[in-house]
């Protein structure tokens, strides 16, 4: 199978374009002087006022079979021309919640099947000084039995992603390996698995 | 002093955009099938080939007078039209390294001034679906001889940033309360936090 690869780009009018737009926005700061202000924003968004999800999906076995675990996604995106390590993501469907999305996204694209939600966090802003693209990270529970289970992923003709199970404790590890081998690291995740990784050395007074 | 707050939005064409603009992508799949996506781009993207950095300050008390902490900012982000709150972080100057450029931002924000850089993570991207956004996330120490200092920010005429410095062990509940208050989370803060939350809790056998 060929690999994706960028042939050319070229500028896109904002009357041209689908998916995203440019926006120029006019603000008054905070000593009342007129300002403006350029931004990027989808045109997907629908009535739940947020755009996407990202999922941390926490595998576990019941009886302890193997270490708690996530799932995250090998997938290549066209801006950046190579492959994205990313948590499991996608954006929400009319009339969906972000809980709803984020079990969807799930299945879709690893197909684990979340028995819960743990936590949502509130909205949080993926690059609020260049777009408006809103988000929640969803938790939710996927409790094995016994031993790790490895379903297939429901992807739809044409979408090419490729599930990879880690180990928690090791996933701040595995993302410097996947940059190593020429892969980019989503910012989120990466910054997730500083975090991880960071309240480990400080319990271990390794910090 | 008046809230700043957006007053009118237009469309933006590509061509007037000063900062930002639009691209289309063509790009060939797995299946050599020729396709095209959308993205926006920042037009100041310099010699290093990255465009931004955030800061994590490690605040450390030689004396332990106070727990390891960490600084947060608040500040007016037009494209949201809310305090966003955010780790330090800027766009890189022409000639700049990641690190310079994080230990600049860092004093230009909040004061403090880094002794040293413990960590830089490989190049990550911000919203790899929607832009070619990418940046470093660089961990500094800001060592103290004994009980926190609070420097003076060196803001430029127009910049309004507030700090905040936030204990590490408390940080995923602070974000919580800022949310509570009407404040929005930067998604890449809120991910390290809830990876240092739960790190922690995974260690405490609570999750």
């Amino acid at each position: 199978m060929p690999s994706p690869k960028v042939t050319s780009t070229e500028e896109l009018s904002a009357s041209d374009a689908k998916w995203i737009t440019l926006k120029k926005i006019n603000y008054t700061d905070q000593e009342g002087v007129q300002r403006a202000w350029e931004c990027a924003e989808r045109k997907t968004r629908g009535s739940s006022g947020i755009d996407a999800v990202a999922v941390l999906a926490i595998l576990r076995s019941k009886t302890n079979a193997f270490p708690l675990s996530t799932v995250i996604i090998e997938q290549y995106r066209p801006p950046i021309d190579k492959y994205i390590i990313e948590l499991p993501a996608g954006l929400i469907d009319g009339g969906e919640t972000a809980e709803e999305a984020a079990i969807r996204e799930l299945e879709e694209e690893t197909g684990y099947v979340a028995e819960s939600v743990t936590e949502s966090t509130p909205v949080i802003v993926a690059d609020p000084g260049m777009t408006n693209a809103n988000m929640k990270l969803v938790i939710v529970n996927v409790p094995m039995k016994d031993k790790l289970e490895t379903p297939n992923s429901k992807l739809d003709a044409g979408e090419y992603i490729v599930k990879k199970v880690v180990e928690l404790d090791k996933l701040f590890d595995e993302l410097k390996e996947y940059d190593k081998k020429g892969f980019v690291v989503d910012a989120k995740l990466s910054h997730f698995a500083s975090g991880y990784a960071i309240a480990q050395k400080v319990r271990n007074r390794e910090f």
